[in-house]
């Protein structure tokens, strides 16, 4: 064979590992953290030549190292890969809530560094703000390491339009291009996605809903909205306002006042701001001398109000899902925000309303679990997004590829 | 070029024209009845010299033929193509309810032949009565006719288990092989679709939704269910029970005992059987002096009886949308079965209901219509499925197109 159709042939099968294999083993590799080669082939169902081709390329490049051995069922020794957590780092953006979170994560979405931004209230943001939390989080990167900074994962509240152009009331936005504010400070590649979204594509990339095809994530905070995963999709409703069940009525003739101006919402009745408020009123004591947990505790030591209060919210929230269960077919419904510390109040209270409200043949496979991603959920999530996205863009998984072995080649010039 | 090239070219090309081309336009105009070329390759995206080859292709076989002509925008006139209803037939099968319905149908849907088979309460039906009612239907057909019988659909209610058997409560069937029972009796092959999947596809291909992409259709009849369009594709859930939104609860503490054994349940307190039933009750008149539509007459005529448990029916009803709509945000929501006759009564309720609950911003788009589909909606729904399904399956597709051509040349020779 001539040389020149050797290098040919070299690079048809490095531009052809570039795609669909990488893709398929990365994110696995993202997902599962530690797998054997034998393992690859099982869930990928790429063939096996392929899949010892792709790990040799990307360990050779640095984006993989052999994790150890383990045995394996022949008593044979399998090696065993992950992913090399200094390849690559993405900065993540969570925009939900009362407090902007901002972090720098290696390679497989660990947090590396944080920064959090207290918004005030009724007091519009300055997207000037968002740029200065990237820098916080960036600053004590050395030249190398940024330049193996790969893209920027965003999950935002509120509404994107058409333009690409933000609005979202716990912001104060109208609007605002944030993407282009981004893209203008910083070299990065920005991707963004809806909070629900984030959060359901959290819990089926690293959490909960790893093995499900349909699963429902109700999220509790200053809110309460669900993400839908059906057939293993988001579902996004036709113009993204899919999943507004804290704007549902599931108590009749409640006069609960929602920040949405109606009365009655799932929300006003069911939120952790909510459940506090509740509390205040029927003990006399003002609002402002305690916060969630403090009913919380409250609860837990048998204090009546407090049980009264967490009753009314678990049976809202227990006729929520018993409807969605009852729409949807899910296998499993995972709860986070304010339910993941409550779990141990609310649960029970949840489960006794869906039993009570369900017919039987609806439950026989569901599972009710509290998320496992805690508060970091959304920050964890838009770094999957960072690296699911980089992984479509052939551009930065070359770059991913070459700056580690740039290192390697100079550690062996060395 | 060589002859043998020529041959091969037009082979090529034919195999080409029988896939992709062949079922956009033809699924196109079995959805929109009569369109002009330039109408077609508008809305397919083909290129113009495609659209026109395709269309010689299918009016040389007898497929399509001219609808006459039409006056275009620049005043020239417009050739209008229609398919040809009678080259091919399909039988429709709709198993759900209380009475089996069997159809002959053209190739465009229209139903030719009908029986039905009533279903005794409580007594399992034979199998075969499902072969006989399909020789009922096609007895008639002459032998050029019956070899243009394409398929068979089938609309079911129940569960399908993963070996194709049926199991459905008012047939009184437990894993029954219907698809094989069929495939042994006839020659034709046999396409299966849950009875929700069934409605919620006819309104997308021939009804209300055609336009939309997120949609949602409740049916009231002897139970209540709903199919969920969602982003054009039917959602099942993980074990085809998505929309079981009959056997939610939307009315606490309500005592009506439903067909499950729950109470409570939507179905128990507004499908067409528990009005009636509800009547009877306060009005002390025995239930079986009359039928929903005199329940109905007597609510339009004022009886406030009637008004009373209409009233309730249709809030029942008008949470549960409001519910469904906030989860889903679909564009349109159709209304089947039972509410078709009782638009004039239920839809002001319904909607009442509906505006009391949701929050605007999900109402901003979302249309409330009933049914154009009458009730013969599973029927012409089963024929749409062995449509599509034929333009699958290139064995089909070249026996739709093979007999009407050799009838043309019959003619041509005579």
């Amino acid at each position: 064979m001539a040389t020149s159709d050797r290098a040919s042939l070299r690079r048809k099968s490095r531009i052809k590992i570039a795609d669909e294999w990488l893709r398929q083993i990365l994110s696995l590799l993202y997902r599962r953290r530690n797998l054997s080669r034998i393992e690859i082939v099982e869930i990928t169902g790429l063939n096996a030549a392929s899949v010892s081709h792709a790990l040799r390329y990307l360990l050779a490049r640095g984006v993989l190292h052999k994790a150890g051995d383990c045995n394996g069922n022949a008593g044979r020794r399998r090696e065993v890969f992950t992913l090399n957590a200094e390849a690559g780092y993405f900065v993540a953006l969570d925009l939900e809530g009362d407090r902007l979170r901002f972090a720098l994560t290696n390679f497989v979405g660990d947090v590396r560094c944080r920064w959090e931004e207290s918004l005030r209230f009724r007091e519009p943001l300055l997207p000037e703000k968002v740029v200065d939390g990237i820098r916080n989080v960036t600053r004590d990167l050395d030249q190398p390491q940024l330049s193996r900074v790969l893209a920027v994962g965003v999950s935002y509240p509120g509404l994107l339009d058409a333009e690409g152009r933000l609005s979202a009331v716990n912001l104060g936005w109208t609007k605002v291009p944030l993407s282009a504010v981004l893209k203008e400070a910083f070299p990065w590649p920005v991707f963004q996605e809806r909070d629900k979204e984030t959060c359901i594509h959290a819990e089926s990339w690293l959490g909960a809903a790893q093995k499900y095809r349909n699963a429902l994530f109700l999220i509790a905070e200053g809110g309460i909205g669900m993400g839908i995963l059906a057939d293993r999709k988001h579902l996004t409703g036709t113009r993204g306002f899919s999943g507004e069940i804290g704007h549902c009525k599931f108590v009749p003739g409640a006069e609960d006042l929602c920040n949405c101006g109606q009365r009655g919402c799932l929300e006003a009745i069911a939120s952790g701001v909510n459940i506090v408020r509740q509390y205040a009123e029927r003990s006399g004591v003002a609002s402002d001398r305690f916060r969630f947990v403090d009913v919380l505790e409250k609860a837990r030591r048998g204090d009546s109000i407090a049980r009264t209060v967490f009753e009314r919210a678990g049976r809202a929230i227990g006729s929520a899902l018993s409807t969605a269960i009852g729409l949807l077919d899910p296998e499993i419904v995972i709860l986070g925000g304010d339910l993941i510390v409550a779990e141990d109040v609310m649960l029970p209270i949840i489960w006794d309303q869906v039993r009570l409200l369900t017919r039987p043949r609806s439950l026989e496979i569901v599972k009710i679990v509290v998320s496992g991603l805690g508060l970091d959920i959304r920050l964890k999530g838009a770094a999957a997004l960072a690296f699911r996205n980089m992984l479509e863009n052939p551009e930065l998984v070359q770059r991913m590829c070459a700056p580690v072995l740039a290192q390697r080649e100079v550690n062996a010039l060395a």
